[in-house]
Order: C-alpha cells, then sequence, then structure tokens
C-alpha cells in the first residue's frame, strides 16, 4: 500500500530500525550502504532533461514504483510539493540527497523530483536526482553485503517492468562517467572518535584508504572538519569491475579501520583514563544543562558520550539513544518534534539551538 | 592568648568572616581592606637589613604584637619554620603576600619573617616584608572606613609601645617613597562580570578610576586577564594627603563603579538572558561533573555562577559558599582540605586539578 507522510510529528518521532538499531561492530560502523544509479532508456540524463520531460518521466515512475509492493506500506513523496521541514527530514534522514531537495535558501526545487521509500527505510528509490532512479538500500552497522542484496532486488523488480540505458560494453550508463558500469557505490558510515584526536593516526589510516580506490569524507560539516567525529567511506571506481568485486573492497578495509579505531581507544584508555573521564562527564554535564545547543556542539558532545558507552565510563544511556539523538538534533527534526511547528516556516537559529539544548536534556537526562 | 595555627585541615575548612559573609553592596564589592606601612625606629629599612638584624627585629616585635590582645585568641606564624602547605595557606587567605612567603619554586624563604593574625582573620600584621611592619584590616563587602578604623586601633596600640620612623614634614618613613606618608593602601576587591563581558565598559571604567589616582588590577592571573573577573581597585598616592582624604578617594569611585556594573547586568539581562540562563547554566553543569578543573577555569565557572545568583538565574547556592569557595579551590586550601596531606610535599597540578573537580562537585551539588 502506497500513502503520504501522514504526520510529520509522528514521522520525526519514530526512526527506521536501520538508523537506530546497532548491528554489527556497531562501536565503530553506524551504518552501512549501497546505491544503485539508473537511468530509463528514451529520455535524456536528467542535466538535459527539461522540466516537462521530467514531470513526465515521474509520473510514469511513480505507478510503477508504487506498485513494487516493496514492503506492506510504502511512501512516495513529490519534493516540489513537499513543505521546508519534509524536505528537511527526508534529508536527514539520508532518504534523499541535498541535490534532490534542496531547502529555500539553496536553490528553487526543480518539478518531477520525488522519492519512494519503505515504512521502514531501508530502502529508498530518487527520481530525476542525478539520474533518472537511484536506489538506495540502507541497514545497521558493517552490513555492505545486506544493503547490497537488498538493492539488487528492488533493481531487479524495477528492470522486469521498464529498460534501462545499458550496453553490453560499457553496463549501465549514468549521467556522470565516474558512475557508468554497475552504477554501484557502496559506503559505510564510522564513528571514529579516538582516532579523531589523534589526528596523525587518522591521517595515516585515510591515506591508506584512499590509496586503495576508496574516498574518505566527514559526514557532517564542511571541508576536513568532521562534527561528532562521523566519517563516511566509499568506492570511488565503478567501471570494470563487478558489484561484488567493488563490495569485497569496502569490507576489506573497514575490518582494518575498525582495528585500528579500537585499539586507539585502548591506548587512550590505558594513557589518559582520568582525562577521558573528564571530558566525558563534562560533556554529559553540558548536554544536560545548556539552554542553547548548536548542531556542531552537539554532535561533539555526543560523541564523547558514545566514546564513553564503548570504553565503559558512561552509562546513562545507550547505543540505540544516541544513534536516534544524532538525527533528530538536525534543524528539521527539532522543528518536526514541537507541536504545531511541521508544516510552518523555518525557525531561526537561537529558536532552533534553544529547542535542541530542551530536547538533549529531555532525552539524556538518567532515568 | 596566642597560639600556633593548630591544625592545618581545620584551618583550611573554617574560613574568617569577612571572607564568607557579604558585606555592604556584596552584589559587587566583596571586601574592603586598608593596610598601613610602619618601621621600627634605630633599624635600617628591610631592603638594607641583614639577616640576624631581622631575626633580631622581629624577635622583638613577637611579644609586642601578641601582647596586644588584638583578639581572644591570635597566631604568630615564622614563616621560615612554616610548611610549604601552610604559606600557600596565609596567601590565599590575604594573610600574608606573596613577598613575604615565597613558595620553595619561586626563591627561599628569608628568616625574620613573620605574621600575626586574629582567630578571625580580620587584622593581620606582617613583620619584615617591605616594610618593618604591615598593619592590615579586612571586611566584607563595601566597607573601607571600618577596615580604616581597625587597622588605626591596631596602629595605636602598637605606636605606644614601640617608636615609629617617623618626621613631622614627611609623616611615616617607609621603604619605598610611595608609601611615604600615611603609610596608608585602601583598597576593595570588586567582582565585575558583566563589566568584564563588554570590555569596552570595563575600560572605560578603568580609565576613569586611574584617573583619580587609583590603580585597577585582575586579582587572578597574569597581566591584563582577570580570572574569575575579581579586580582590586586601590589607592596610588599616600604622601601629602590624610589618612581619611585617602578613604574618602576610593569611596567616592568605588559607589559609581557598582552603579556601573549593576546598569550593565540589568541590560545584558535585558538583551540576551537566553543566552545569560545557557551560560549560567552550563557552568553549573560543568562544574558538577568535571573530574578535573584548573583554577581558572574554576574560577571563570564560579564567575557565571555569581553573576546567575545576582540576576535571580542560579538558585542552587549561596553568595556566602561562592565566596567560601572563591578562596578554598586555590592550590593550598585543595591540598589541605583533604585528609593527611596538610604537611606534605606541594602535590603535582594534575591531582590538585583532580582533587579541585571533587571538592566543587561536592561543594555545589544541589542539596
Amino acid at each position: 500500500m502506497n500513502s503520504p507522510v501522514p504526520d510529520l510529528h509522528r514521522f520525526a518521532d519514530r526512526l527506521g530500525r536501520w538508523i537506530s538499531e546497532s548491528g554489527p561492530e556497531g562501536d565503530v560502523v553506524v551504518t552501512s550502504r549501497v546505491r544503485l544509479a539508473r537511468n530509463v532508456e528514451g529520455f535524456p540524463f536528467v542535466s538535459r532533461l527539461s522540466p516537462e520531460r521530467a514531470v513526465e518521466l515521474s509520473g510514469s515512475l511513480q505507478p510503477v514504483l508504487t506498485g513494487l509492493d516493496l514492503s506492506a506500506e510504502t511512501h512516495w513523496v513529490d519534493i516540489l510539493g513537499a513543505s521546508p521541514v519534509l524536505r528537511l527530514l527526508l534529508r536527514e534522514r539520508h532518504l534523499v540527497s541535498r541535490d534532490l531537495a534542496p531547502s529555500a535558501e539553496e536553490r528553487p526545487a526543480q518539478p518531477g523530483r520525488a522519492v519512494l521509500f519503505t515504512h521502514d527505510e531501508s530502502v529508498s528509490v530518487m527520481v530525476n536526482e542525478e539520474d533518472h532512479l537511484r536506489v538506495q538500500a540502507m541497514s545497521a552497522g558493517f552490513s555492505v553485503e545486506a544493503a547490497l542484496l537488498m538493492a539488487r532486488a528492488v533493481d531487479q523488480r524495477i528492470e522486469a517492468r521498464l529498460r534501462f540505458a545499458h550496453t553490453p560494453q560499457y553496463g549501465y550508463l549514468t549521467c556522470c562517467p565516474t558512475n557508468v558500469g554497475t552504477g554501484l557505490r557502496a559506503s559505510v558510515m564510522l564513528h571514529l572518535p579516538a582516532l579523531s584526536l589523534v589526528q596523525s593516526e587518522r591521517d595515516k589510516v585515510f591515506t591508506a584508504a584512499s590509496r586503495t580506490g576508496l574516498a574518505v569524507r566527514g559526514l557532517y560539516g564542511e571541508g576536513s572538519r568532521a562534527f561528532g567525529d562521523f566519517y563516511q567511506v566509499s568506492n570511488q571506481v565503478t567501471l570494470g569491475r563487478s558489484e561484488e568485486q567493488l563490495v569485497a573492497e569496502i569490507s576489506e578495509i573497514v575490518p582494518a579501520i575498525v582495528r585500528f579505531e579500537r585499539s586507539v581507544r585502548s591506548a587512550l584508555l590505558e594513557d589518559n583514563r582520568a582525562g577521558l573521564v573528564d571530558r566525558v562527564s563534562r560533556s554529559y554535564g553540558v548536554l544536560l544543562t545548556s539552554r542553547s545547543m548548536p548542531t556542531g556542539e552537539a554532535l561533539a558532545h555526543l560523541s564523547n558520550l558514545r566514546l564513553g558507552l564503548y570504553l565503559g565510563l558512561w552509562s546513562q544511556g545507550s547505543l540505540e539513544t544516541l544513534n536516534r539523538v544524532r538525527v533528530q538534533i538536525q534543524r528539521g527534526h527539532i522543528q518536526a518534534l514541537q507541536p504545531k511547528q511541521e508544516e510552518g516556516p523555518l525557525l531561526d537559529s537561537n529558536e532552533r539551538d534553544r529547542l535542541r539544548a530542551a530536547f538533549l536534556r529531555q532525552v539524556l537526562a538518567a532515568r
């Protein structure tokens, strides 16, 4: 059954399980994701697609995608008709990209952009982002293979109903040449608080990863700053390799990073237990007492709590809570979690910082 | 009755009332102090006093000072025989100067240096500091006249028993020419958190004060940094004016500073109540949760609590508690407040920071 997103307040409150649950190697690998880029034969690439043809394509894809019966309930959201808060929510849930759903201050949204996602949010399909279709599958912890299985299953169901642009020589054709071939990008989100504290070690790891053709970037924040010590590792090259090869590459390097992060954590604990205890305890204190809390600072304090939890220095909350909070402190969620603010204009940043502080005090207060 | 300082642990724990009590204008003026510089006829100034003569002078002053019966119980401490912790305690209580009681890392203590103080610590007499005698009287809040009355009473009792260096033309002779005449310095300790937040306003006040011949300096910290926003205002010129004139000068400018500080507090509250609430609340959070706390940082957070208390934004403690804590977080007190550490060598700074954090958590925890 397909249905619109009914109630933004409830949507903001309940998160997909793949976000809040802790999966394999969950103390380092937060989530895994696979996306497949596909284009529909007979339509120009999105970069050359007129607004009319984009709407036409989206209109013809909607019944196909909603008819796939991917889960008991799926949601189709036309971006142009979505409220500013809903656009932010979808982005903060990793269901759509900034490109697909820009906020008003960035650039006007374009017609014919949409997303379909399953009720549990483990699968989403963006329509007319950089490619006609971007199939995404997400799962908790280190589980790239599971994500690949899900993404391929969705992809095959779609391919059974329409023709993708494909040649025997190149494989799947995509708007950007870096995606040609499998159209696959596999990525994992890592939490690396210890490596972030010892930047020389972090830089070693990142250099090694990029030598094997993987890209590493901070997940939040601009440039090299990674608020909250969250990083994304993903493959770069898709042409000339099979999907399995690509997933195998990332599956080799990630366990090495996991081991390295864990060994630095142990070393920090041994060398400066008192300093870590102080750091974790202060962050908890600030989160429980601040009355105004910007996102970047919140992520930094929450990163200290996660590290404290891993090392047995903090026990007033669970990893599931921290996973949820990581998403819900973002501005769309903070606004939608307030009564009667879901459909209004975006709040100003002072007001958001105040509400974020109140949210954190409430969620993190010891029970 | 004269007695030695019996138990450093108890001494560190109980403070003189003039420190912990809140006096007139106690939300801005923490304490008032008057000191009189005096020298004994027939002995060279301290700068030219041999160690033997210093010991001789101190030996002859001890019975005079302890015989004054300034209070039911007085304490005489010979600095050379005092433990490193006791020297720090006396300095942190403002009973002696750094010059009289240097710590081992600064320079060796010299023979013939001593201090007499009353049990309630409102009066102290340093022996062989810059002058043979420095009579100090201290009282809570804005009460320079009361301090002057006390200091003069002590001074007159001493003068009844020995001859001070004095000429009709210059008045009392002192080692440094800036003290010649009355030998009086009057000073007040001010807490100026609002003016410290608005530095342009603070600089205006300080410039005005120095034009009227008063000196302003930060009480803690080096150079222009005033940890905890505590400042001392004192008179500079002593020659050619009466004691009453000197006290009148400071008594004119201080109420103006008090009014100015209060008006900036009100303006801050009106302009940015939310920001102040956040600042106060976070400082309380950090003080209740930190596991390692350097003195400078502690003073900054405590200053925020004081400001919160003045403005009705913090109510989990009293001004008396904050007055006590201001003195007791210093390193000598932190060490002496521990069991069995009073007579040992000075603790290292990591250990002190850890103990300071524990002390603050305990004292400030809501009851």
